[in-house]
């Protein structure tokens, strides 16, 4: 059974690093898949820097236009760390000292910093605001937390990607998951040798037509793909739901389509070489290496690839 | 003589793909390290999807707290490409169709495109807000348009990253170069072999000091550089500020420093290899045509390169 609700959520990044061009913002990309694959709406993202005044704004906008909003960055020890005690004190919070949270960090120091030297400022990571949820961190001294206030959910995570992605995971992700109570499946349809446009084009009826499950075109890479993603309470019925709308697609484009679910161009041939327990070399002129460059992008690749010339000279 | 209005600029990316976490807003990290090159403050990024009052709200509050909105995304061919008429019509601007865009689309999908069929809708692409400043695409068939509203400018770039770098380049660094009539001027020195945290240690005490020129530090594909970047009237007077800090920056860090505005390892290699009357033949086993591909990226490379053996297999 479903929460009828559908939720909207807002990616909140904070860092004048973002704004300034040093960093891409590959926090939003992991956290609105995560979302998405929820069946959590999002609707905006927004990058805002280390400054209290703009964050407030910025947060202030976030919350009237969704019910959640993930602050990521802005945990850290520095003074330019601001998310925790801007976001309490626009939503109307103390912040409170952790003992328990004080102590692990001090065992981080000790067992995996043992080279830095630990100041007072790092203990305003053991701060919260009142009454929030901790979020642990596995892979860094900045714990995340939520705070609820009034049905809307401000939940706050690190910046540095590889925390945010481990916190996602051990974190979020089970916490809305119990919040929402539904899950989305999708199936992705690979297609190459036909442009965006007349794809689109042939089955944009359908496309508009349907919501659950519902279509929708990606392109990347000079490539393609469909997907076709179903709202349901298991796998099993998922499927069930996908797979008649796969078979209209191909009716429709033919042998456009050239796998599903089988990702990139180079990993379906290279999945087909291994089934039918072949082998390739390959030579290269204008590419340069790039054919092969992409296969042995492939982990296992060596299974398959022996090798390439590469004739690039004119002479 | 410079112009003493500090400009203030939004970045409004517009695409739903970047919402549900398929695609990282490249384009956001791009379009802000040329804002800041130029002396333009960029206070916040948003990211809307394709749905046109979602969009005109963004753009509302983007406009109300920036001088400049860069919008990227949504100029391509298909019905969910909005930005155009979105953003006219908030700015109560008419759609006019352009007769030279026009003919410029025919001539490209004659040209390059000729496997793809061209449909009704490419022609929305030659459509612009009256009035507007046309930029032209060198690389798709999607151009780009400012708009020029009460002292605030609209500046829209398609979506593709390739084809808004060209954009940046070709229409958007002009525009505004005239626009804040300052200019910039920069040289790249390249190092190797020292981490950036070592090469800042080094160099903290010079960096903080200096305004004009200043000294950054950048971090690229496991390669670092310094920029020093005056404002000057003139590329001579810039040189001539900015000649001592390269001296000091040689001085501190000696060796380590590769090249002057010489551009990556490998285009430095390959200038040597020509200036020296040399060519180069790789052997590669695990990069798998790595370093071949990044020879043969760099334009006239047939001159020093020859071809490569990759020799992968174990067996």
């Amino acid at each position: 059974m479903y929460n009828n609700k559908t939720y909207t959520a807002e990616i909140l990044a904070v860092g004048t690093e973002l704004l300034l061009g040093n960093t891409v913002n590959t926090n939003a990309k992991d956290i609105s898949r995560v979302l998405s694959e929820l069946g959590i709406n999002v609707y905006h993202h927004t990058v805002v820097g280390d400054n209290p005044e703009r964050l407030k704004k910025a947060a202030q906008i976030a919350i009237e236009r969704a019910d959640i909003i993930i602050a990521t960055g802005g945990l850290g020890p520095t003074h330019d760390d601001i998310t925790k005690e801007t976001l309490a004190e626009l939503f109307g919070k103390k912040m409170v000292f952790n003992e328990d949270v004080a102590n692990k960090i001090r065992n981080f120091f000790k067992k995996r910093l043992h080279y830095v030297v630990m100041t007072d400022n790092n203990f305003r990571q053991a701060e919260f605001p009142e009454d929030s949820i901790i979020l642990e961190n596995d892979v860094g001294t900045a714990p995340g937390c939520v705070m609820e206030v009034n049905d809307k959910y401000i939940i706050m995570i690190p910046g540095p990607p590889r925390e945010c992605r481990s916190m996602l995971k051990t974190g979020v992700i089970p916490y809305l998951t119990k919040l929402s109570n539904s899950q989305l499946y999708s199936h992705n349809l690979h297609i190459f040798g036909q442009g965006e446009s007349v794809v689109e084009a042939k089955l944009r009826d359908l496309m508009q037509k349907l919501t659950n499950p519902t279509l929708a075109p990606y392109a990347q890479d000079g490539e393609m793909m469909l997907r076709v993603t179903a709202k349901a309470g298991s796998k099993e019925k998922a499927d069930a739901m996908i797979a008649p709308i796969i078979k209209i697609v191909q009716d429709t484009l033919g042998d456009v389509i050239y796998g599903i679910d089988t990702g990139s161009l180079e990993n379906t041939a290279a999945m087909l070489l291994e089934e039918n327990k072949m082998t390739i070399a390959i030579a290269e002129s204008c590419t340069g290496g790039l054919i092969s460059k992409r296969l042995t992008d492939i982990p296992g690749v060596s299974k398959i690839f022996n090798g390439s010339f590469i004739v690039y000279s004119n002479f």
